[in-house]
């Protein structure tokens, strides 16, 4: 039986794409991220029969199922709960996903932020975009990748002192190629945070410090030559560097192929090169995945750009 | 008896400006600074007659001795001998000077940077800006202050991997007004610094990078409302909070006369509050002088803006 709500839908199918994050951005843990040209689609579709249907093609098509805890169901209906008030419904997904899953690209932020983004499309669109980050911040727990998968582009994520999460997206004065290399080799988020101290040097504090304005001036500059220096960081790659053999000479293999640096994409296992526009992607890529096979990591890379549109509906 | 180098001189004389600095700037703990428009003017002459000679109006009028140690001569024939070789020299100095002492406006910066800067311009310029900034690094230890001096504006400093100093003046989009409220008691850098722990919380870092960059951003893209929350400090303002008493009062009283927020300036014991460019300056120096006088501690006050051309020749 189908419920008032659903009955009043503007639609009951909407297709949305959400783009891969990189977080973290060298000495921007936990408050720097953005989005890269590499993307989920998901088409949801509500109907009158209860439970949730689920095709899969790509990544996690072995592994994703068809349940309530599946982020892209669940994110979903935390948005139509809250607005229906628990109106019942039937939920049938068709995903094709391309972001990697557990290697630093923000696939679970892509995830949540398109059942937000779905789900608030069908109803006609009753949240505005920050309704939508706070709810996506609420699930994952931070910002630095949903922020960016939602709006595009560069964000800096920040607590106020009464612990709110705010995001601002930055515009990038010049065009910059990233270069993604992945690595067979899954690394989890709550393994990697293990990893990190409870306590730093005063000076390393310093050091990320100065080394986050200088990596935020150079963006909004355009001054890409500061990147080899800007990316730099103390608080949480020195502490990660043995969940990722070979990762120092990925670093290496990609600035000597043309890049300003590399870092660890969110908590890893993916490397991204930050590179000139007018750099060879691939020969970056290659580099970097020659060096990740040394180690007797298998690798594929990809060459991408500045996503700046975020999370959009391309059907209907 | 002249050497060569005296009767070679373009000018035996110059008159120098150099503008008041204020270092950490909230979350840029020893690695940001900016120039105000407040100046320390110094008249240098070489003469034949060996010595010193010094005669000084205003701030240290009382305690600045002419020797060698004075930084305004040291400075002078740091780059002096430098550049030739120990030729032996005379040296006048009159000083007019605005910047107080020991409390976290760069007083030592300026003189350093007067010095320097004269003693180029009385040898035809020899060394480039870059060249100044080095050595006068190298006199007092890091750049915070005496690259704003040098250069004006907003600079970010940051070590590189080898340890290496370098400083990025970057452009403010929108004008601000600072207002400095500077209390008779004086405070050593040396017990400013004893006041920092070694280490750190890692989230405390991670606070400090987030609102690092987002003060850069703020301050390029003219977003002054960000700066009550960007200014925010955990990594010197808490622990040196006790060596300023009625701080957190003095803080409170410029937010509420219409600030955007106040920092420590420097080291202390200036108080410096960052303001939109209508804002009344008056009422927010009344305001936090009044705060501080509540504690018992005399205190003046400048309405002051950003200083963007820094270490000048005014004459000849």
């Amino acid at each position: 039986m189908e419920g008032a709500y659903q009955a009043a839908l503007p639609a009951k199918k909407i297709t949305v794409r959400v783009p891969a994050t990189s977080a973290n951005c060298g000495p921007g843990f936990d408050c720097m991220g953005l989005a890269l040209t590499y993307y989920n689609i998901t088409t949801y579709e509500v109907t009158d029969e209860p439970g949730f249907k689920l095709q899969v093609r790509g990544e996690g098509a072995d592994t994703l199922k068809p349940h309530g805890r599946n982020l892209a169901f669940a994110s979903f209906l935390r948005l139509w709960n809250k607005y229906t008030g628990g109106e019942r419904i039937g939920l049938k997904a068709e995903m094709v996903n391309n972001i990697p899953l557990s290697r630093g690209l923000g696939s679970s932020s892509s995830a949540i932020v398109a059942g937000l983004y779905a789900a608030n499309k069908i109803l006609g669109s009753p949240y505005d975009k920050e309704t939508l980050l706070a709810m996506a911040t609420e699930i994952e727990g931070h910002p630095d990748n949903v922020a960016p998968a939602l709006y595009g582009g560069f964000v800096v994520g920040y607590k106020d002192a009464e612990g709110e999460v705010h995001s601002l997206k930055l515009k990038i004065a010049a065009p910059l190629k990233f270069i993604a290399a992945v690595p067979e080799r899954k690394l989890s988020t709550a393994l990697a945070r293990q990893a990190l101290p409870k306590t730093v040097p005063h000076a390393d504090a310093v050091f990320n410090s100065s080394h986050a304005a200088l990596l935020t001036a150079a963006l909004l500059s355009g001054r890409g030559e500061l990147l080899g220096e800007a990316l730099k960081d103390k608080l949480h790659q020195p502490y990660r560097a043995h969940l990722i053999p070979g990762l120092q000479k990925v670093f290496d293999a990609a600035q000597k192929a043309g890049a300003y640096q590399a870092i660890i994409s969110g908590a890893g296992s993916t490397v991204l090169a930050y590179a000139p526009a007018a750099a060879d992607g691939a020969a970056i890529g290659e580099a970097m995945c020659a060096a990740f096979r040394a180690e007797g990591e298998a690798c594929r890379y990809h060459v991408l750009s500045l996503d700046e549109e975020g999370a959009k509906a391309i059907e209907p």
